[in-house]
């Protein structure tokens, strides 16, 4: 997130995880920046995606503070004035101006915050931020993620180097509808907030709302990005290339961490990258896709690397769209194991082969049209409901 | 399924599933008995659920056979032929007309029935029909069923006594659109096709279609039900107060059969009784209890003994209902976790011993109406994944 020119960020242990493991981050930008935002669709909204909300609307944002270990949601009014303390606390110890500091928080839902050690923990992150910050912010945002996430990219326009920084967390209670997680993302680049809107929300369609874990939607999913032109001179309009690379920048950018959000889900043994061709459009391809990557069974058989290709048809024929299975074609890697609605001789000596791969490619022709999607899910694994049953998170 | 008068069962071993397990069920009506049936919406359904659908529509039939083993689902026109072939040798067997065998099949999907194995099986099953042959036919249609599924009641009619019998199998693939599993239910009362298919419908609604074990709507739900009359001389009209009681006695007879299934879900440890209640109305209250009931992440804290209730509260908000988190109240057993969207004061210790029971309440107040629902699910264990990783079933 330290990538572009003028942004700082912070990690640091202030004691709501305990055994001093870091879980408060701030990232801050020396100078105004326009912002857009993306938020979970749930009806039970954190207290802080409330607040959240409604600051990133008003498009200028200057910090973001984010804490693990607790979701302060499920909290009242209680919860609603501890997410307002928070932004505060932040406004005061960055001094800028109120209204400028963003909240998320993640973490068990139905617990009030420990006000008194977020409020030292916040006057310790802005004292802290630094230029190199960004590694330990990452870090303080994790859940059950078994390793921090972060990405950068640098882009030419026109001579002028313009850079994207992002971090995000997991891992378990990942669907997709809206952003699913908690990422920031930071620019340099000069994007009114109405563009950076529109951008954001266009680059989670297709990166953060393609993938699942659990098929468990947030109450607390949080999509920032701060844009603060500093790779230029102020007043600077972009050209429609500039905004085409910066777009393209920012889709590669989102695509690859939620690939990365997919690969470290909770008890992921591997990524399932499910493509649906044929069918009658691309929202009916969405919808088959999404029943594939949402389907337990799908995710037990190909944890204990089966070829049990049944399971995909069903899931695909539960999704709600019309289909012909006498026009089904599945294929597991490059092998087809299923044609026009039945059993297809294959190598099954190869096909182990495949499945015991750490990423596999679940294909489905339904033959009936010309729409595609594509969607990126984990295995359901016996750590899975260890992590889900036993451990506190 | 013997209890009414004029029906007879066997279940044989004909090699399905090899190790000389049993894997074949008929059921004989003595006489032409009016029929109902309902049946899986997944789109992909398989060869025995589109025979049996079109000629359970006609309204009157003698037999039913199953095979476990195999599903004969994504096999195409051999499959139609194949499923069409059990029909006619079942007839054939039985010496009944054409048009009056049903089908239905269950198993793994995308394999070719050895068909000559079963028909020899279904001529040894028509040898061996007797009134006690129930027991071997509920075993019959196991899969990984860890137990066959009985039940029947007895009602006195107006000094006459009329029976109803079943057989069910579950236990993967159970999610509620329709059957979600495979049911024959026999009675000796004269139904008329209509109401029968009406009455089963309306029962189906309030039992099978509120289960759920995986969340995975199977291709070859079905539950048939014949009613051959026998309890009465040929040509008694049923009176309202007859037919209510007989509706009655099919609801709790679905009923247990539904929470035997969920009882018996692949790999559960204990069974999990949803109730919502204060929703806008009735649909808005299923759908949230499906919701929460559907959620890996609230069956695996249940499995793991956790008050997880934020877990609840999420799953609940994602039901795409409109819901007000300062209105609900979340009780666990008779303890209430959280009130007016907030965390509540508890006994943990006498929550702990509830929570360690085999079957548990969780009971939402949404606050907002007087809608209700119930559902029933399993909680989601390590071994539900190993046996949907690693066992062919």
């Amino acid at each position: 997130m330290c990538a572009p020119a003028g942004f700082l960020a912070s990690g640091v242990a202030c004691g709501i995880k305990g055994e001093s493991k870091l879980d408060l981050a701030l990232v801050c930008s020396d100078t105004p920046a326009g912002v857009a935002g993306v938020f979970t669709t749930n009806e039970i909204k954190a207290a802080p995606v409330l607040l959240t909300a409604e600051r990133a609307a008003a498009g200028v944002a200057r910090a973001v503070i984010v804490n693990s270990g607790n979701a302060n949601c499920m909290t009242g009014d209680q919860g609603v004035e501890d997410a307002l303390a928070m932004a505060v606390a932040a406004e005061k110890a960055l001094n800028i101006p109120e209204g400028q500091a963003l909240v998320a928080s993640t973490g068990p839902i139905g617990n009030y915050l420990p006000m008194d050690s977020v409020s030292r923990g916040i006057a310790q992150a802005a004292a802290e931020l630094s230029s190199g910050g960004n590694s330990d912010a990452a870090k303080a945002i994790m859940t059950t993620d078994t390793y921090p996430k972060e990405l950068a990219v640098e882009m030419e326009l026109d001579g002028i180097t313009v850079r994207m920084g992002a971090m995000a967390k997991g891992s378990g209670m990942i669907h997709p509808n809206l952003a699913t997680m908690i990422s920031v993302i930071t620019t340099d680049m000069p994007v009114p907030p109405d563009a950076l809107q529109s951008y954001l929300k266009r680059a989670c369609e297709w990166s953060f709302n393609r993938i699942s874990v659990d098929g468990d939607e947030s109450t607390n999913d949080t999509v920032l990005m701060l844009a603060n032109g500093a790779a230029f001179p102020e007043g600077h309009q972009m050209t429609q290339a500039q905004e085409d690379l910066f777009f393209r920048s920012l889709c590669w950018l989102t695509g690859n961490l939620a690939m990365s959000l997919v690969k470290d889900g909770e008890g992921s043994s591997k990524l399932l990258r499910i493509v649906v061709n044929g069918a009658r459009d691309d929202i009916e391809a969405t919808a088959v896709a999404r029943a594939i990557g949402n389907s337990n069974l799908v995710k037990c058989a190909f944890y204990g690397s089966m070829p049990n290709w049944g399971r995909v048809a069903a899931a695909a024929g539960s999704a709600g769209v019309p289909l012909d299975p006498s026009k089904m074609d599945i294929f597991l890697g490059e092998h087809r194991v299923a044609s026009l609605g039945q059993p297809s001789e294959y190598d099954s000596h190869a096909l182990e082969m495949i499945l015991k791969r750490d990423e596999v490619e679940i294909t489905v022709e339904l033959g009936i049209g010309k729409g595609s999607a594509y969607f990126l899910t984990s295995d359901l694994t016996t750590e899975y409901v260890e992590i889900n049953a036993f451990e506190k998170s």
